[in-house]
């Protein structure tokens, strides 16, 4: 007999509401990548990176969560990809839950609070990996983990299969097999 | 080309961490009957009712999301029938979130915790099923929403048999069709 | 040399936005009586209950806060008797908030919401003193603490004036002495 | 009659747990001028520069409000000049709350809590000050507006005393006059 069910390893795709048509590109992929892996795609369930990660995660047969700041649905959020959305009603706040589930951040462009979201990954020890990000350095009497920044997206996405692939504790097959 | 993806209708079942054993044996046939109907089963992800609820969802081949309220993992929570494990580091607070995403809430016992939870969902217009759970009356200047209360196991099933095959938005097959 | 300022015990004072005359006039006197004593009259903020708790406590020279659901201002909340507003943006999820800070928690008529702060109050070992406010009863399964009822305004005043005057951890003068 | 009472104008001090005795003295003294001026002092409620900002207010004979991460005391939460503790047990969701009250936000060095407050300030849009703590550039396609970075503390508290003075919107006494 079962003694449980694995959960689903989550990656946090980071990014905001308006967002270039390279973003949106980047995310999507991202998006695309990890649920071609097994992953669940959680965002803040916006538009402009929120969304293009979550169509990236359907497209690719997979999951995507959402967790809004608002109680109910007022659009743009949750966006249309969003298969599980998770109300809140917690406005800001809910940045902290964005980070406390994931695995992996991937940070794709960003406003203030997406920094907010990167920050707080940090201080809960949820590795960050950035893209046309914040550039942040810390104060001078404080050495906190800091997030990985890539340059290229050939890079980033060329690290982030290795990473999604190596993850051992995934027995999850994809949703659709 | 597709324009978005249908989000799953979401029963989240309300529930005490100490439940009797008649407790946790129906809230596991209310999660059962919510997954097979393709309905995803959403709890606060900790031991007792929550964990019946999970657990049947999962052996019916369901999907079941926990809401926590630590921000980590900290046995006994999540219990180990969450597949998708959303730590929100919030406390109590959480217990609005549980209600918020649900379209049907059904709360089978219940500590206070469970009646806080009965009472946000009456606040946010979402319908509460009770089976053994708290019975409440309003103060006299107050006539707000109140739970339909269930007296036999039997006919709160087969209402929700009812309930779950008749929402016409989900149109999501089972996940592991 | 000081080594630390005394906190203010805090009373919070449950119960809804639409309230009648009289439970008004009740929670008036209640937040005149605690900030007569020298405790800090907390509340969520609003009109109604709320904003009645908050000028009778200001009327006695006391100090209010209020714990509001919004991010910003938006009327009626706050109500123009609150001294100290702490917006938090979090919704419902404040219905938390405002019963952890208190030593007592006084509940005049109510709607869900204030069913809510009745039962995260109990959950968190608050005492809650009710005047017409909800009735409840727990399901069989469970034994969990229970509000103190009070049938007359008089006797709620006279064990509140009591309660209030003996609570020995308080030595915070009155503000505007 | 009165129609009601002037909220306290809230000044934020931003800062770590874990600070540098430069550090503490800065924020005790912005703590100070914020009292002296009379605002009250709003921090996260804990040791080092939660705690000097505190003091700093406390031995100004002003106000001095803790928003806690935590849902009870657990030392060092709250720090012992904190003479409204307001409980959350939010954990970093906390943060959010501990700017949007506030008029004005002071960080004085920082991990990546304050880092999340800073940016949570920002997209609030709230007004940043920062002395010794984060360096942060935003991302090629978004212009979000920015904290002031102040090299010297003179200058810092130079143009504290003048902010706090022109606040017209205060006419509250000092709480001990």
């Amino acid at each position: 007999m079962a003694t449980g069910a694995t959960p689903y390893p989550i990656l946090a795709v980071l990014g905001p509401a308006r967002a270039s048509a390279e973003e949106c590109a980047v995310a999507e992929r991202v998006g695309a990548a990890a649920a071609a892996a097994g992953w669940v795609v959680l965002t803040g369930g916006g538009p402009g990176v929120m969304e293009a990660a979550s169509r990236g995660a359907v497209a690719a047969g997979g999951l995507s969560v959402g967790i809004l700041p608002n109680a109910a649905a007022a659009p743009p959020y949750p966006n249309p990809w969003v298969m599980i959305p998770i109300f809140t009603g917690a406005g800001s706040a809910r940045n902290a839950f964005n980070v406390l589930s994931a695995r992996l951040c991937v940070a794709v462009g960003g406003g203030p609070g997406t920094l907010s979201e990167i920050a707080l990954a940090l201080k809960a020890g949820v590795p960050v990996w950035c893209w046309r990000s914040w550039r942040i350095e810390p104060s001078p009497d404080s050495s906190p983990p800091l997030p990985r920044v890539f340059a290229s997206v050939e890079e980033l996405l060329a690290e982030l299969h290795r990473h999604l692939a190596s993850d051992s504790t995934s027995n999850i097959e994809r949703l659709n097999d």
